[in-house]
């Protein structure tokens, strides 16, 4: 497992690909972002975007298992108290096969509890023709490596 | 339908509730953020929450659905371009019920595109004990009122 001591600053990890069926974005959509766009294909030909896209959220989950999934889970991970921004840069449809990348940007102990430190990331979506659809900066707890001998 | 011009500054709206059950924590996590405190309530119980908990990203979600279905899908809503801060202040834990409310701080016409404003906006979900679980800063499009005639 990787404590917050086994992460350093400009450190890069890729995360893998995952891809998105024209079901699995209307069956997040109707649950949590039931805009027309998202949910109903006829609809959204006449929308915004000319044809259906994945809500941002959804975007943005894609992105977080394939974190977790190659990276998270071998840490001590502590959760998150929340993200300093998302930019979704270009829609993602029905077909598209997104790849992860995360650096980290910032390493800090905590001041207020010895158990943990701060890292701040930069993830980072690609789609299958190379376009960026999405950057992430968010703020993540890691565990302390124990001292030897406790 | 609500066009850019109808909102101003200031505007605050009530977006109803949503409670959420370990089952749909556990469903939402094992596809977008498979931590071991999201998705196995065993391992959760020694955990760094003690229990298990909603992933972040699906209380986001609660709070989007609210927001579309009280007040996004009578709009004419144009997506949106990114996310300027989330902070989660408290754990969402199963049978929780979250209440929504969301607030207009900026209002600008796009100079780029004519077709659209930005708005702003400081979404809140709280729980059913009053205590804030979640802010969030968004940046929303919203198609502007035809001229007269047009």
């Amino acid at each position: 497992m990787r404590y917050f001591e086994d992460f350093a600053v400009g450190d890069e990890f890729e995360l893998g690909s995952r891809s998105l069926s024209q079901d699995e974005i209307i069956a997040f959509a109707r649950e949590y972002d039931p805009q027309p766009f998202h949910v109903d294909p006829e609809a959204a030909k006449s929308g915004p975007f000319g044809t259906l896209i994945a809500s941002g959220w959804q975007t943005v989950g894609i992105f977080m298992s394939l974190l977790v999934n190659s990276l998270i889970n071998e840490t001590v991970s502590l959760g998150s108290p929340g993200i300093e921004g998302i930019k979704w840069l270009k829609p993602v449809k029905a077909g598209d096969r997104l790849t992860g990348r995360v650096r980290v940007y910032e390493a800090t102990p905590s001041k207020s509890r010895s158990d943990r430190g701060i890292l701040k990331t930069e993830g980072q979506l690609t789609n299958q023709d190379g376009a960026l659809v999405m950057t992430l900066r968010a703020v993540n707890f890691f565990g302390r490596r124990p001292a030897p001998g406790r």
